[in-house]
């Protein structure tokens, strides 16, 4: 491959180091798209900034520190919406990732949104749904609704202050549609979107990101024992290699399985995860009425 | 044009009769298609029903209804969700048309939920905002809030009983982008995404739904005196012939005005609507890092 050239082929590298893109000059290309990328995005719909969901994690914090490279400290609003009590330690991570970046930073407590949510529709909707929690585990439905109300909260800042919203799904996410439909989905772009997860972590590397950040277990924060690992079934160094195969690459489930050489249920499952979540990939459908 | 053909051509018909699509033969088609989109739909998915936010007014009721067409009345559901002072009577209207579609039908007073909100999270974010507002308007922040709280509202529903969320934007309201991202727009698919709000019209009008609903003023119900008309500079009746020459016949916006005669100015609003909106037709971009 020709490291002056724009385009990001990882193919080449992992064949010689059996990882993604990790060698400083493709990173570095990686890097300057998608600082580029959120400028562009930002000066095309005339905003004065972005706004970006905080969460401590790995993901929003490259996030915020590219829009920081691409639009300036002062252009990033970080906003940290924790809702349940494990969430303090992210929050207060958050807190200070955003000021080392130099950018203004909003803790706003979801707690009591969650709770009129749960008096005024859960409980009408669902009336089960207490007798079926356990007060330490948040169901799928209660976590789905948190990413949303934190996407309505996103939004709410970013018409206040004419900001687009940054989402920071990565591509092994997108691609098996780990991320709740019009919650953590719900952006205006995805400057980090292109990037497997494992990219994502050799590019924080590569743009200074604190260790400890950068070796966080990725969770969803669902619920307190909440991992990617344990509800994918498998961790980002098996998941990504594999996507790429079958989306990238296109190999057949069963040329990836063999090249590989993983579990087949597993695969299967990753499989199924990327062809079922098609509709988090794309718009609503209509009819189709031609005209 | 072929009546028998599934395709749905109207501008024989604009040509007779000055309006889109209205002999029942068309209508048929269309009604036919839809039907068969929305079952097609929920089979796909593997699920077990649809969730139909009813405001009263014509897109929501048209929906509902071709809705109980394809899955039947007992796997529709329908949801009030009534937020200002002002939706006491159009939750009533959707009430009465529920149950005269012979669905479930669920009121959710969202005002609550809208209280907390703009206790934990505008107070927060927009200090000022309470003194900008009059007591009887509600800005467009607040009123994409509310529409992005009914989305969570409509898929924890969806989510707790495994539906689907059928969203009512009409073409018109699409290509103008005159719908709330992640709001209104949040849904799982759009069945009359493909019809102007005027074949909206004589869509309704031919599959029976009152005259009252069908000559409704078209609102957002941001605040009590909306209405799209005062919004959008011009009644659908003078946008949809615009926009179809623009996006369908890829007419240059000086034809358009040329053929149609109409004020420049408001023409030009209308195109500008439509292509600031095309951020709310795509999924959020990615910086496009080649592979």
């Amino acid at each position: 491959m020709s490291v002056d050239s724009t385009t990001f082929v990882f193919s080449d590298v992992e064949r010689t180091n059996g990882a993604f893109v990790t060698d400083r000059r493709s990173l570095e290309v990686v890097r300057e798209r998608i600082v580029d990328a959120i400028r562009t995005s930002v000066a095309d719909a005339g905003a004065d900034g972005v706004v970006v969901a905080m969460s401590g994690g790995l993901d929003s914090t490259l996030t915020a520190a590219l829009a920081v490279e691409a639009v300036g400290n002062e252009n990033v609003l970080g906003l940290g919406l924790p809702c349940h009590k494990t969430d303090g330690a992210h929050v207060s991570d958050a807190r200070t990732l955003a000021e080392g970046l130099g950018i203004d930073y909003e803790a706003i407590q979801l707690r009591p949104l969650l709770e009129a949510f749960e008096g005024t529709v859960a409980d009408e909707l669902d009336p089960e749904s207490d007798e079926r929690e356990r007060p330490d585990e948040r169901t799928h439905e209660v976590g789905n609704a948190v990413a949303r109300l934190r996407m309505v909260t996103a939004y709410y800042a970013a018409n206040s202050q004419s900001r687009l919203v940054l989402g920071t799904a990565n591509r092994s996410e997108r691609l098996l549609g780990y991320f709740t439909k019009y919650g953590d989905g719900g952006a205006d772009a995805y400057p980090i979107g292109d990037c497997y997860k494992t990219e994502v972590r050799a590019l924080a590397k590569h743009v200074g990101l604190p260790r400890r950040i950068i070796s966080k277990e990725p969770t969803a924060g669902f619920w307190a024992t909440q991992t990617d690992a344990g509800e994918l079934g498998a961790r980002y160094e098996v998941i990504d290699p594999l996507l790429y195969r079958l989306v990238d690459a296109e190999y057949s489930l069963e040329e990836a399985i063999a090249d590989l050489r993983i579990d087949r249920e597993t695969a299967r499952e990753i499989a199924s995860l990327h062809a079922d979540s098609e509709h988090k990939r794309t718009t609503p459908p209509t009819p189709g009425i031609d005209r």
